[in-house]
This record gives C-alpha cells, sequence and structure tokens, in this order.
C-alpha cells in the first residue's frame, strides 16, 4: 500500500471482468482512528480520513457542548511521538484561559460521541436527554425546492474524494441562493459535518442560518443534531433518513428532505419553509 | 409517526416531483438506541433498528472478545421497565456460571465499540491492539469468482426492509456454492453482521468455513475484523473498502471483494482463494 496524499492509498487489485482477474491498481480512502485530547484527557477516539483535523475537533467538541466558539479553543496541536504514525493520530486541544471549554463540565469517562455512550440509564433516557440538549431554530426564510435539489446534484460535483475511491462521505454547505460555501469528505458522515461545521465555527460563520446542509447518504440522527446545533435550518440528503432523524428534526424546527433524485424528493419535516 | 413493524414507521412527507409537494406517507427505517448490559454493566449502547436483538448481542459479544460459545451465555432478556420503551431498548446477558463470558476481563469504563474506545495511549497502539488480537485465516477451499458476484446480486433480492425504507444495511452469508444460508439488516452496518454472526453462533455454525459474508454497502475496518472472528474466509463489498478494511484482510487471511457491479470485482487481498 503506497500513500501520498494522506487521504487516499494505492493498493494492488486483481481486478475481474467475468473471469481472469488482471493485476491493476485501486485508490482506497484512507482510514485511520484519530484521537482528541482537552488538556490531556481523552474526550473520544474516531475513525476518519486524515485531513482537516483542527476542524474535525472543533466541530465534534461543538456538537457536543463543550466548544460555544472558536476562541474557546487556544490552540489545536497533533501530539503523538516524533517519527510514530501516533504523530498525525492524537490531537491535543488546549482551552483558552477562562473559556467555556475550560469551564464545561467533561465526563472522564465518556469515549465516543452521544451515539454510541451509555449514559448508564438506559436508551428511553438516552433519547429524552438528547431531544432535551437539542436547539429549537425558529422559523426562518423560505428556500426554492429547486435551490435544495440543485444543491445535491452541485455537491456530487465537490466530491474529490469520492470520485478518487467511492469510498467516503460528503458534506456539503450551500446558501439559499444557491452557492455553493464548502465541502468536506470522510470515511465517517458525522466526521464529514464536523469538519465543515468546525470550519465554519472558524471563519466566525455560525449560526449557519439561511443555509442548507447536504449530505451524501442518508441521514441519521447525529446528522440532524449537528445541523441544529450549528443553526442550519435545511438538512438534505440523497438517500433515506431514519425514524429518529424525522424525529429530531421535527423538534428542532430542521426541514429534513431526503430522496432527493434529480428533480424529486420527500419533504420530511417544517415544509413551510421551501417554496416552489 | 405510527409504527406497526417494529422495524419500519410510516410517516407524512410532502412529495415532491419537480414543484408542489404532494402528501404522501413514506417507510423510514427505526433507529433506536439498545443498551447491551452484562451482569447489569453496560458494555455498550448502539443505535440499531429493533429485531434480532438477542443475536445482536450474541454477535456483540463474540467479536469483542467476551463471548467464545453461546452456551457462555445462560439468557438474554429484555429488562426496562414495564409499560416503558425502555424495556424494548435495554438487554440484559446472564453468563452462564464457570463460561468464558463469567470470567473474561472486563472494562467497566468500556463504552462503545473497538470503533469508539480509547485505548488511552494513542491510535497508533490501538490499531496494532487490534492486528494483534485478530484471528488469522488459513488458506482454505477456493470459490468461483461467479458465485461472489452472484451472492451479492441475490442480496438486494433478500433486503426486504431497504425494498420498503431504503435507509438500512444489509449483510447476507452465502456458502461456497452459492446457497443462501441467512440475511439480517438493520440502520447500522456492523449491527448487521453482528445481528447474522450472532445466529450462526447460536446454531453452533461458527466458525464458518467456505462462506462468504456479503455487505450492502462499504466495508470499513470493523466488518473485516468481525468476519475473521466468526472464520469467515471471503468478504464481498457492493462498494468500496477503506484502506484498513485492505490491511486488516491482508493479515488475517481474509479475502477482500469490493465494487462487485454485475461480473466486474476487485479482489484486495488473498486472491488465491478466488477461481474463474
Amino acid at each position: 500500500m503506497s500513500t501520498t496524499d494522506p487521504a487516499t492509498a494505492t493498493v494492488a487489485v486483481a481486478r475481474y471482468v467475468g473471469s481472469g482477474g488482471a493485476s491493476a491498481e485501486d485508490a482506497v480512502v484512507v482510514e485511520e482512528p484519530l484521537e482528541i485530547r482537552v488538556s490531556g484527557d481523552t474526550i473520544a477516539v474516531t475513525m476518519r480520513t486524515p485531513g482537516h483535523e483542527r476542524d474535525l475537533a472543533l466541530g465534534f467538541l461543538f456538537a457536543e457542548g463543550l466548544v460555544q466558539a472558536a476562541d474557546d479553543v487556544a490552540s489545536v496541536a497533533f501530539c503523538g511521538r516524533p517519527g510514530d504514525e501516533s504523530l498525525r493520530n492524537t490531537l491535543e486541544v488546549t482551552p483558552r484561559a477562562g473559556g467555556w471549554l475550560e469551564r464545561a463540565p467533561r465526563d472522564p469517562a465518556r469515549r465516543g460521541t452521544v451515539t454510541t455512550a451509555a449514559c448508564g440509564v438506559c436508551g428511553r433516557v438516552q433519547i429524552d436527554d438528547l431531544l432535551e440538549r437539542l436547539p429549537v431554530l425558529a422559523p426562518s426564510d423560505a428556500v426554492p425546492i429547486g435551490v435544495v435539489t440543485g444543491a445535491v446534484r452541485a455537491l456530487r460535483g465537490e466530491q474529490t474524494l469520492f470520485a478518487q475511491t467511492g469510498g467516503c462521505h460528503g458534506a456539503g454547505l450551500f446558501r439559499f441562493d444557491g452557492a455553493h460555501v464548502a465541502t468536506r469528505e470522510d470515511v465517517g458522515r458525522h466526521n464529514a459535518v464536523d469538519k465543515l461545521v468546525g470550519a465554519m465555527l472558524a471563519a466566525g460563520a455560525v449560526p449557519l442560518a439561511s443555509h442548507i446542509l447536504v449530505v451524501s447518504g442518508r441521514a441519521s440522527f447525529e446528522i440532524v443534531q449537528k445541523a441544529a446545533c450549528a443553526g442550519v435550518p435545511v438538512v438534505a440528503c440523497v438517500s433515506a433518513p431514519s425514524s429518529l432523524a424525522v424525529t429530531l428534526a421535527e423538534r428542532a424546527g430542521v426541514t429534513l428532505v431526503g430522496f432527493v433524485r434529480g428533480d424529486r424528493c420527500n419533504v420530511y419535516t417544517h415544509a413551510s419553509r421551501i417554496t416552489d
């Protein structure tokens, strides 16, 4: 396996068309663990594609409620052993003195995201807790449905890593006038969104009123949760939403659009934000 | 949102074709948390689709090395509060006295799977640890490439929940003679595999020599890891593998086939197990 771009690796394959595998090369997306530490405490380990790690950490901590603004963070630095691969897989986040990240209660036993962290009680309580912490977006400007379906089409053209590897998710941000703002890609769907939101947070652009978050695959509850935290009023996905994504979008005041294929789509929640 | 089959929910949508959203109904796949406890200790909380929870718990604990055979477990029972939704989202696993599950060291702070659990050191150590614990399969019988691509085609016909919702992954098990053994579906790719392996473990059919595991989407490292643990020599996926999936398959002696589209595919590792 050889690598130049840290996000892709070239591997030797036997390529079959019917029979008789021929030697060939294939580009695969890189999947590596990233440990995110705050003041030396491990907050999460996520399997991610290398690149945009500072944004990933910032976006993740923001969605977890540990960061409220970019200046809650004094510095973000890789901190592994020199010459070792750990150097690019361990990220140390240092809180700014007096900022929210320094003061926010952190559960040191908490590993991973809400997805996998146990509340110690039961699933029912966990969902209630999630719903309780969810921001609720106010009704806002509307966006023509054609802009939403156009943004989903446009995302594909921005997914350069997907074009090379076919193995990663894309998350793109578009304005209500259809303008493309940014796209991030990652082997993990939630990481792509964290990288995107982290970049916007660093640019001082959050909350993202009058923006559309487009995700390349399905919409799970965590995509909706991250969008709501970032103030994004419209989430559109190429494929299906889950039941919990619909429930959360309904509660959070997020317009959830799914199965966007050409000019067809389903609007699952808050359709009042969509115009013809 | 209304539900009869616990794996699907019907939601009201505005369906757009171009413009003018029309009221319609859509079936979405249910996503709910499941807490898996062993002797009262929370081992994992996973977002899953209801159904086959006992198999899911068994398969998960097997892949984590906490269960070696089905009879390590005395009983698996839902244990929430009566009349409460928690009843179907909390699963208590009771070890058989003297069995491995009772004796195996459990880290009580460990939440979630290897994917998200932190080792407390760094990512590099985590991958090394993963590779060290990985079983290595010996060379075995070969399978014609047409059986592998045929199995991938056949999986689609078995994905009844996907046909309804478009929102879940499928994992299917096929024999080297092409016979379909079983298919499981879930909103989480790893859960679908755990449900499948758990069912086979309960049936006394593990290790699964001369079997093919087919997954509907991409192959991440955890799919390969779970296949290796279950002794499945061939893993085939419709879409792309990640770099770590290729690395793990190479080390574990697993034949990894990806991008299976019609009679085309790439064999990434251990192609000696594939014949024309």
